[in-house]
């Protein structure tokens, strides 16, 4: 009888989590460790970006979530780097030694070098982006509303999303809906056909990784909702209040987002290990190193080539990996050879606002108010073990029925003063 | 026929925003200005700073409240300055004229100039302040998971309330609270006995505006709840993570709150106006001031004198005095005399925490459940208006029934940093 093994999970994300929750049945110390105190429900960032969410409807506290896992302790603390030989993961709450090491560190944005774009055109990651964000569109409406210059005013209402996979179409959506419900109303002084929203795509396509079909069905859901799709045009530089398209063409970017590009993002001390593009590291199908057994990489960080290409970066990927790790450390625990991972697609969803979503599930191709009502019960399904379901399908039913959007607070403190001010930018 | 006057109000708390939607019944191009997007309900502060409310819950923005009333503008602005002569407000969004000025800028901490204590014990009279503290809290518990050292787990399990009018003893029987809920569980390394919560307070009973024997049922309950209350002790300094009090013993002060004190705040110029206890400005029955009969003053800011003493600084009094300064307005659009003020008062109540309240309604005294139910009811009562009723009841009835506090997230980056960290601070 040996003491039991010693796993350390870094990142709380889909993969981390879930694979701390699935190693509570085995033989093991498990300890998470994560930056931030809770787990984030990603794919709904863009709901607390245009006011529609609470935080904390998308983010729960790692340790609540991992209550009934006795055998798991939480560590907050930022992941500084791994010590292969040692087996070690060095943190800011100290050092903490490992058997076995899974790498779920997740992803970030990669703005490509394109000169001055990680300024003029903040991501959408983390908790603190979307509410930055939401600050940004917020303090841009307030200072809309006392400015008199038409061509600065019109710059203030432009909202440019550059990017259009699932987030950046899901986040057009969003503000254009939110412009609607408050643009002559909360503010009376402002019209919603003053206001324009842009969606930037380099390719000839939204939503690449769905069905073309559902691809150009969401293009003409956008424009009837009031967004510009401007396909097969690449941003080049950000300069002076708007974005410089290859084109020459310029766009207005008083408010920008970014969609376009991530990359996985890893503690110091893996750079030996083989990387595919974005920055993600090469796995094995059981989803450990080439050359170390004993590290698993899972989630966005990994690339597991299946068909000559590697997994996307989508929670159900990283969700799913995270609960594969357990039963591989449960075969090996059993002198079984590792299992090989398996990724069941349930297929592909973007919802566009109020009542219209797109899904792609194998030869199914769904859209519009079936498509959304799917979405909602899909979303409602998984979001299980946050906070309260009451919860946000009270936002949501208050939302779809009475078009409202209250969690408009500005908070952020630079976009406060901004807000405050008759200074320009 | 005159223009219609041009009524300005600075200032979006209680009296400010109830001036705003009782003005609208009158000919008059009202403008409120306030640095915040949102009207915010304090009286329920000490609940978002322990987890038990998202900001949303108690914040809305201005703009919403004031849909119905067409011909009222609102600013987001920093309000810098009165010219009485002038008769313009200046703001950081440009100058404002005025025919009628409202000054209802509220209140801030008063620390009495007591070494260090500001640094020491921040407030909770902000949204931000509210998050800090929450962010703080939590900070605390996620290095004392972490401490090896005794004398420092225990000062970081330490949380202390200066000051047990209402929003102090409400924060102390809050805090103790969410401690049981969360030590021993998912905190499973810390145990509640660890930890201590202690409210001081100068005087010698709890609640000094209450009858005082729901001061004594206020301070059995608290101790019931494990809340330490010192009475007759006033603090004289903070250093090194403690308090000093006047009789030399000294009091761990891993995480302090303070509440003992509050003063006024308004923008400069207005210093020639004659002024009582707590920077307030002493204003006639009708709410204006002597000298200055375009110029009126409501809430915190104002110090109206009756029966030798000023009304407290409440959000009752706050809201009847918005109201009622419509009500003079209206007389002097007449041609009639000002109305003066006459303050209703509906009784005063204190929350101690889950199924505890004392009310005080005149002859009738009310403490335990029946109090509860009864703050409750008048709680919910008057978030009419606010996002949503059934959000805010859904959350209270979880709280109640699962013991859960789920809004527990360190968003404020600096204590996201201290969570994170083994340095001493």
């Amino acid at each position: 009888m040996t003491a039991a093994q010693r796993v350390v999970i870094a990142g709380a994300g889909f993969a981390g989590l879930y694979a701390a929750k699935a190693l509570r049945h085995l033989d093991a110390d498990v300890t998470i460790v994560d930056r931030n105190n809770y787990h984030l429900f990603q794919p709904l960032l863009y709901q607390v970006a245009t006011g529609l969410l609470d935080p904390s409807q998308i983010a729960y506290p790692v340790r609540a979530s991992l209550r009934r896992s006795r055998k798991v302790s939480v560590v907050m603390a930022e992941i500084e780097s791994v010590d292969l030989e040692e087996r070690l993961l060095h943190t800011t709450a100290g050092n903490i030694a490992y058997d076995i090491l899974v790498v779920a560190t997740g992803s970030t944005n990669n703005y490509f070098g394109i000169p001055e774009m990680a300024e003029a055109a903040p991501g959408l990651k983390t908790l603190p982006d979307a509410l930055h964000l939401r600050a940004l569109i917020l303090a841009a409406l307030e200072r809309a509303t006392r400015c008199s210059d038409d061509a600065e005013r019109q710059r203030l209402l432009s909202f440019t999303i550059v990017g259009a996979g699932p987030t950046g179409v899901e986040m057009a959506g969003a503000v254009s809906e939110l412009l609607t419900v408050v643009l002559g109303g909360d503010y009376r002084g402002l019209s919603r056909s003053e206001a324009t929203v842009t969606l930037l795509e380099t390719r000839d396509q939204v939503l690449a990784t769905f069905a073309p079909r559902l691809g150009r069905r969401a293009v003409k859901t956008l424009r009837r909702k009031g967004v510009t799709v401007k396909l097969g045009r690449q941003v080049v530089r950000a300069e002076h209040g708007s974005l410089v398209l290859d084109d020459g063409s310029r766009v207005d970017a008083g408010t920008t987002v970014w969609t376009a590009g991530v990359q996985a993002v890893q503690p110091a001390g893996l750079e030996s290990l083989p990387r595919t593009g974005q920055n993600r590291i090469a796995v094995s199908d059981s989803l450990s190193v080439a050359g170390h057994p004993e590290v698993f990489v899972a989630g966005d960080c990994a690339a597991l080539m299946v068909r000559g290409a590697p997994l996307p970066m989508l929670a159900a990927v990283a969700l799913q990996q995270g609960r594969h790790i357990a039963t591989v450390l449960e075969a090996r625990s059993r002198g079984l050879a590792d299992p090989p991972f398996r990724y069941l697609d349930k297929g592909n969803m973007a919802t566009i606002g109020r009542g219209a979503a797109v899904a792609d599930i194998g030869p199914v191709h769904i859209n519009g108010f079936i498509g959304w009502l799917m979405w909602l019960g899909l979303h409602l399904l998984y979001i299980a073990g946050f906070r309260s379901r009451a919860v946000v399908i009270i936002s949501w039913a208050q939302n779809f029925f009475f078009f409202d959007r209250s969690v408009r607070l500005i908070l952020d403190p630079a976009a406060r003063a901004a807000a405050a001010s008759t200074e320009d930018r």
